[in-house]
C-alpha cells in the first residue's frame, strides 16, 4: 500500500468509525503536511481516491468535505437481469425517439442525457489544435484523407494501443464519424438479415435500433450491474442458438456501468472464439475507469481477429467533433468497404484537430482531470439517490463512465415517472428504452455526467419524492 | 442580346471565319476600349464567355488566345443509351473498389478521379470562418446541433432554396456528412430489400453500390448526354416494373454530365408523382453550371413531397468537410430517425465553419470564379480530346460539373486502357464501373476538375495515343 492510500485508509477509518462526522471537513492540505510531514500532492491524491469513493467532496477553494450518508446505510445494488430466452424481433423506436426527442429541451435538467458536461472538455485546446493543423494543411488532404482517414490520427491511435498492450495492425483500423456508425457497420459487416445477435439485458438502445434496421434478432443474454454478462448463460446460448454476433459493452456498459473484469473478458473472447462468434465491443467509455486501473478491453486478448473494438473520442475528448474508429480485426476489409460506400469519410477538419490535439496537447492530463470530476459527480450522486429515495430502492455502483442504474419499488413505472419529472423540467433515461420487450418498467438510468450544481442535487430530491409517493400511495 | 454577348458573337465569327486563327491572341481589353469604347469588365465578361464555349483560352497575364480546333472539326457526342429491360440484382463492387483504390496514388494524373482539383476551393477563407465560429462557440451546440443539425446552416441552406424559388420546408432538412450519406439513407427510408430502383444507364457506381448494399435490384433506363432519362422509356418501366423509387441525376449527371432541361424535369416530377414512385435527386453538381443559367433541380416542381434532393458542399465548397444534406419532403422523418440510429450527427465543427463562411464569406464569387475554371477546363480537354483522339471516338459536351465522357471507337477496351495508363501514371473512369452487366466497355469518363497543366494535355495525348494505336492494330 502507497504512502497515499494508507493516508486515505485512515481518513476512511475516522469516517467510518465516526471521528469525521458527515460535513465536517478533512485536515487541509498545509495541516496534513505541517503535522504529519506529509506532501501536498500526496494529500491530494489520498483526497481525490475518497472522493472517487464517495467519502468526501471537494468544495472549490475551501477544502474537502465529509459526504451526508444516507440514515438508512448502503443501499443494495441491482439484481442480475433474467431476460426470457428467446429470439425476438426488434421493435423498440418509438418510444426511444420520443424519449430521446425530449431530451433536447435544453432548460431542463439532462439526467437522461446519453453525454457528460459539455463544459468537462478542453474545447479550447481543441479549438487551438484545429487552427494549427488547418494552417499548415495541404489541400490535397481532403482526398488522401478520406478513406482510408487521417494518417496521424491512426498513428495516434495505435499508439494508444501500444501502451494499453493491445494488439492492432495498423490495417485493422477504420476511422469514422463517431462510434455509432463503426458499430452499424461493424454489425453490417457481420451479419445478414435474419441472423440473430446476443444483447445484453438491459442494452444500449442504438444495438436495438442497428438490429431493427438491418432485420436481425436480439437474443438477451442476463447481466448485471457489476461484472456484466453471465458467461454461463452466454455460453448456453451459443450452443443453443447460434447466433452471427455478440454486441456488447464489457467495460462500464450502458445503462448498467458493469465493468467486467479481465479475467473474465479474458474467457468471454475465448468462448466466442470457440464458436467462432464475432464480438462487436461498445468501448466509448473505457477510458473514463474512476479508479486508478485502467481497464482493458476484450479486444487485448483477441488472438483471432474476432473481435471488432468501437470507440471514438466523443465522450472522453471532442463532444459534437463526430471522431471515432473500429479495430475491426479480421473484417477490416469488409467494414472499409461498407464505410466507403455510406459514408466515404469523417470530416477531415475534425479528424486533423483530434490528432493535433493528441499530438500537442496534455490528453492524459485531461483525462485525469475528466476521470476525477466524474468518478466524484457519481459518488455524489448515488449518495444523493440514497439520501432521497425510499426504502427498496436499489443503486448500482460503476467503477467508471457516468450512468447510475437504479431499480425503483416494485409498482413504480419508470414511463409515467419520466413524464411527470419531464414536466418539473427533470429528464431521465427509463428503463424500457434499454430493453427488446420494454422490460425494466420500474428501472431509470441517471446521467452522472453533469457537474454537480444545487439544480442536480435538487433534481434528485424532486425524483425521490416523487417515488416515495408512488411508493406510499401503492402501500397504502 | 446583350453588349458582352453580342462583342463575343462578334468575335466568334471571326474564328469560324478565319480572321482570327488558332493561338493568335484576341484583341486585349485595353485595345477594345480604346478602339470600340467597350469598358474593360465588358470585354472580360465576353471573352470568358468564349472561353467556356471552348473558343479561347486565357494565358496569365499575356491575355486570351484562340484555341487550336481538331482538324476533323468537331467530333461526334455519344448517342444514348439502350440498356437490356429486366431487373438485376447488382454486384458492381470489386471492379469499383480496385479501381477506387487505384486512383488514391498521388503521383498520378488523376483523369479518373471524382472530384475537382482542391487548389479550386477557398480553403483559407474556409479555415478562419472555423476559427470565427469556433471563438463564439457555446459547448452546449457540442449537444444540441447534433440531431437535428447546426440551426445557422439550416437556415443558410434555406436561405438558397429560397432564391431559387424552391419551395422547401424548413422540416424537410436533413443535415449529414455529405450528400453520399444522405443518398443512402433516402434510398433506405423509401425501399425494403428485394424491391426494384430505376436507375440511369450510365450511372454513378455510389448509386449501385447502395442498391446492393440494401439488397435491392436495378432498371436501368436509357440516358443520353445531353438532355439525361428518355422519359418515354422511363414512363414504360414505371407502368410495367413497379419500382420502389427513381435514383436520378438530372443535373450534370455523373458520368454523362447531361443536364436535363426545366420543361423535362417538370415532367419527370409529374410522370414519378402519376405512379406515387419517390424521386432520390443527387443534385451534388446544381452549382457547377458553365454557362449564365443557373439549373433548377427537379425538386423545384415538386409539389406532393415526393422528391428527396440531396447535395452537399463537397464538390463546390468544402471539400473534406463532409457536410451535405437532404431535403427529404414528405419521407424526412423517416431519414431524419434513420440519420439518428446510424449516424447521429455530421461534425459540428464542421458544419459551424460552412455556416459562418456562408454568412460572412463571398460564396457567391467564389462559384462564379470556380464556374468559370471548370468552363475553361472543360472547354481545354473536349479540344484536347478532339485534337488526340481516333475517328470513330464521340465525346459529350456538358454544360456543367467537370466530367466528360467519351466512347471510344468498337473494340478498344476501357478496363485494358485503364491499366496500361495507370503504369504510366494517369488515371481514368472505365465506362463498366457505371453499369449494372459492366456495359460500356469501350467508354471511359474523364475528371476535367484538374487546374488544366501540361502534364494534363500530355497525359491526354498519350490516352489518345494509345487509342489510335489500339484502333490501328485492330484495323490492320
Amino acid at each position: 500500500m502507497s504512502l497515499y492510500e494508507s493516508y486515505a485508509e485512515e481518513i476512511a477509518q475516522a469516517i467510518a468509525s465516526g471521528v469525521l462526522r458527515p460535513g465536517e471537513r478533512l485536515p487541509s492540505v498545509r495541516e496534513a503536511h505541517a503535522r504529519r510531514k506529509i506532501s501536498p500532492a500526496t494529500v491530494f491524491k489520498a483526497y481525490y481516491l475518497l472522493e472517487a469513493r464517495g467519502l468526501v467532496r471537494a468544495a472549490p477553494r475551501t477544502g474537502f468535505y465529509v459526504n451526508a450518508r444516507s440514515a438508512r446505510g448502503r443501499m443494495a445494488e441491482p439484481p442480475a437481469s433474467r431476460p426470457a430466452s428467446g429470439r425476438h424481433a426488434v421493435d423498440a423506436n418509438d418510444l426511444v425517439y420520443a424519449i430521446l426527442h425530449s431530451l433536447k429541451l435544453r432548460s431542463a435538467v439532462p439526467l437522461g442525457s446519453a453525454f457528460p458536461d459539455p463544459a468537462l472538455f478542453p474545447l479550447d485546446d481543441l479549438r487551438q489544435a484545429l487552427g494549427r493543423s488547418l494552417r499548415k494543411f495541404d489541400p490535397w488532404n481532403t482526398l488522401d484523407d478520406m478513406p482510408p482517414g487521417h494518417e496521424g490520427l491512426r498513428r495516434q491511435i495505435l499508439k494508444r494501443y501500444l501502451a494499453q498492450g493491445t494488439a492492432v495492425g495498423r490495417d485493422e483500423i477504420v476511422l469514422t464519424n463517431g462510434a455509432m456508425p463503426a458499430l452499424n457497420l461493424c454489425l453490417e459487416a457481420v451479419t445478414r438479415r435474419g441472423d440473430s445477435v446476443i444483447v445484453e439485458s438491459p442494452c444500449f438502445y442504438v444495438a436495438l435500433q442497428a438490429l431493427q434496421r438491418l432485420g436481425l434478432n436480439a437474443i438477451e443474454v442476463a447481466t448485471d450491474s457489476r461484472e456484466g454478462v453471465d458467461l454461463g448463460r452466454l455460453a448456453g446460448l451459443l450452443e443453443r442458438k447460434r447466433p452471427a454476433a455478440c454486441w456488447l459493452m464489457p467495460t462500464f456498459q450502458n445503462p448498467l456501468g458493469a465493468l467486467m473484469p479481465s479475467e473474465k473478458k479474458r474467457e468471454l473472447v475465448k468462448l466466442l472464439a470457440r464458436h467462432e462468434v464475432p464480438l462487436i465491443e461498445d468501448d466509448v467509455y473505457g477510458e473514463l475507469f474512476h479508479g486508478s486501473e485502467a481497464p482493458v478491453p476484450a479486444k487485448h486478448f483477441d488472438q483471432r481477429g474476432l473481435v471488432l473494438h468501437c470507440s471514438s473520442f466523443s465522450k472522453c475528448l471532442a463532444p459534437g467533433y463526430r471522431v471515432g474508429w473500429a479495430a475491426a480485426g479480421r473484417f477490416a476489409g469488409e467494414v472499409e468497404r461498407l464505410k466507403l460506400m455510406t459514408l466515404l469519410s469523417a470530416s477531415v477538419p475534425a479528424q486533423a484537430a483530434v490528432s493535433a490535439y493528441l499530438h500537442d496537447a496534455p490528453y492524459d492530463a485531461h483525462l485525469r482531470r475528466l476521470r476525477r470530476a466524474l468518478a466524484s459527480q457519481m459518488a455524489s450522486m448515488v449518495e444523493a439517490v440514497q439520501c432521497n429515495f425510499p426504502a427498496g430502492t436499489r443503486v448500482s455502483r460503476p467503477h467508471g463512465g457516468y450512468f447510475a442504474w437504479l431499480e425503483l419499488p416494485p409498482g413504480v413505472d419508470a414511463l409515467r415517472l419520466f413524464e411527470t419529472a419531464f414536466a418539473d423540467h427533470v429528464s431521465l433515461g427509463p428503463g424500457p428504452m434499454f430493453s427488446v420487450r420494454k422490460e425494466f418498467g420500474n428501472c431509470i438510468r441517471l446521467n452522472a455526467g453533469q457537474v454537480w450544481t444545487p439544480a442536480v442535487e435538487h433534481a434528485i430530491a424532486m425524483l425521490g419524492r416523487r417515488v416515495r409517493s408512488e411508493t406510499t400511495r401503492r402501500t397504502a
